[in-house]
């Protein structure tokens, strides 16, 4: 056996598609975000500013963030040192999966090392247990949802993106004594739209379907309290799982579900991927438990957001730049093809400090690749005109279509 | 559909077996552990010394670790805010990874939320890629392999523990030009035996099959600089893959693979498990890359680490406890009841402020539930004493037979 060979093979086939990846080596300036040094093919660290951070609010550089992890570092120190059942349970994660079911208004939470595990190990772990079961997913849930769902073994049902008329085509053609579970994202952070929650749950109620909700892209966000769109909308006593992260709007690391006590005693009980890892580190822990706590009585963050997201949308709309109209605060800007927007990328961060990473396949579909902005309360209005300029320079430099508006 | 109904029978399941899990509530006291604090049930904090660690030399509180990751904290801010590829790429990780594929010897290293999902993601994507695949899998291999090597969709031969005869004749049975992976563990966790490296090498090498050890219970912990079981046997420059944690002996959180560089490509370019997920804190990184500097230069905390295993392993052996004949730092006490080994566990904590988790299924096979007691450097003999003073009480409490050297 040759495994060399196939290994190179498998290389080759992303260079000859032009999505062979290269990560940039970067770090950021805590309090200065986002401000940042970019190491690589510079001598030395070189500075840039950050548009495609999903630290969508600065919460990672939050004093209150800071200051509670300084303290359980020297309070407990740096790892949990176990799983949850062995050693790593602490009084930290006891308290933040309390605040977190109260977040959703549920009565239990639990924690994954992911939002990625927490969507894996759920989604695998719900099909297993409920015999027969068939899951109804949307067609652009993330790739850990999809990995969830072909691991529990159960039968899928793929629906168009946010059609509800076709999810009950569906839902109608099962058995009603078949169980059956949606799964769905609020948030879906590739083009910025939003799910129509209350249609999903009418037909769930209906048709007597458990649903399973993603809110990684709106916890923290959205809601009077930051509880994602399902708490702007009234809907989340509606939802049976609310799953979300600690990585994105928290600014930390991590992943969670709220849902029914019931619910969760069985994932804890009875989910690989939640029983044989090690814990959160209480570090993580402390720090998420402050963002949430502050996110809960804060909304200038949440204002900040959506003043900069609308801001951005309208100096590219006026620029002529292809800005897809999203409804969220993501910002996508359209290429449609891997290799220019990957040279679009480079240009930016090697001419004008602009990091942003293009997005290919399997991100997003081929032929819609792009750039995708995330720009936050840090972002200012002389960043945005800074980073409209560059776009326009290089649409013009690369021979690319401004539309008449420019 | 009775969803409510279904679940409750899935939690009375457990009820029934006496295997209901229930997560101890506690904080560890910074410098001072195998110290901590527990909290449920108590009036207030009640200090316990810790027995089942897989923080196994106390690196979770060494200076060079908490002062390291205080920087970090401050330098950089708490989250890395994106995936790898995404925004989340910081100089920490690279400069992790290149510690970690130095460590064992190889040209490249891959970081991973956890050590169970650097098993996951690895196996299942491997097996994707190698067309055809047959994988050999030792019958006592962690879940996080199992669930890889499910997820993979390869044909599995499972082969009886450390047994090569076994596994020579399963790799035999296949034809030549078949792909194979043999995937084993270095030191298994719950009896704290090891693989017979050097001859499933050989067999690899005479069958043209990949090898992927599993080292998180070594790492850190064996031969000079701390590569594990490979480094102790010299045996890591025959292995194509090794996976570690950054959880257990390196005192923090995370998962990584070592390999071939053309391994770990393909690996960080197809596994979705890696790619599709918020990378780990540089707060965490920057903590791990202290701890594997330190323990690569310091031998202190392995030698102590044995000292106190073989301590007490002699104390239960004297005392006529029930100690199994472990070669390594894991010393398992057997029970073969998850009732009274729950028992057990409740009494050492309420009466002898002693906390060491009660294991049983699905961890360990029915029948073979145990006391795992994880002694390390600082643990000291009079903390030992007492514990098997305890435990010769509760043993004559509860009738439980000791052996004749009593």
């Amino acid at each position: 056996m040759n495994y060399n060979h196939i290994f190179d093979q498998a290389i080759d086939r992303l260079h000859g598609e032009g999505r062979y990846r290269v990560f940039i080596d970067i770090l950021r300036n805590k309090g200065a975000f986002p401000n940042a040094r970019c190491f690589a093919g510079h001598n030395g660290p070189k500075p840039i500013t950050v548009w495609c951070s999903n630290d969508y609010l600065s919460m990672g550089q939050h004093p209150k963030v800071v200051a509670a992890m300084e303290e359980a570092l020297h309070d407990v120190g740096a790892g949990s040192g176990g799983t949850r059942n062995i050693g790593g349970n602490t009084h930290y994660h006891i308290e933040l999966e309390r605040e977190l079911a109260d977040l959703h208004g549920k009565d239990g939470a639990l924690l994954f090392t992911s939002g990625y595990v927490s969507n894996d190990a759920t989604l695998s772990t719900l099909g297993k247990l409920l015999p027969g079961c068939v899951i109804f997913s949307d067609e652009l849930n993330h790739a850990s949802m999809i990995a969830g769902i072909r691991n529990s073994g159960c039968e899928k049902r793929i629906w168009r993106h946010n059609d509800v008329a076709h999810l009950e085509e569906l839902l109608a053609a099962e058995a009603p004594d078949v169980p059956k579970l949606i799964a769905f994202e609020s948030v879906y952070s590739m083009d910025g739209d939003v799910a129509p929650i209350h249609e999903v749950c009418d037909l769930a109620e209906k048709y007597g379907a458990l649903t399973y909700l993603d809110e990684v892209h709106a916890v923290g966000m959205y809601g009077s309290r930051g509880g994602g769109i399902s708490d702007r909308d009234e809907a989340a006593h509606r939802l049976d799982i609310i799953e979300g992260t600690l990585g994105k709007a928290f600014g930390v690391m991590g992943g969670y579900i709220a849902a029914d006590q019931r619910i969760i005693d069985c994932i804890r009980s009875y989910a690989p991927g939640f029983i044989f890892t090690t814990s959160l580190s209480p570090v993580l822990a402390a720090g998420v438990l402050a963002a949430v706590k502050h996110l809960k009585q804060s909304s200038v963050e949440r204002d900040g957001q959506q003043a900069s997201a609308a801001m951005l949308k309208a100096k590219f709309r006026e620029a002529g730049l292809p800005v897809m109209d999203s409804t969220t605060h993501i910002v996508p800007l359209m290429v449609g093809d891997p290799v220019r927007a990957k040279k679009i990328s480079d240009i930016l961060l090697a001419e004008y400090g602009v990091y942003v990473q293009p997005i290919n396949f399997p991100t997003v579909p081929r032929g819609t690749e792009r750039l995708r902005f995330t720009p936050g309360p840090s972002h200012s209005e002389v960043m945005m005109d800074e980073l409209t300029t560059a776009l326009v320079e290089i649409w013009e430099r690369l021979e690319l279509q401004l539309s008449i508006a420019a």
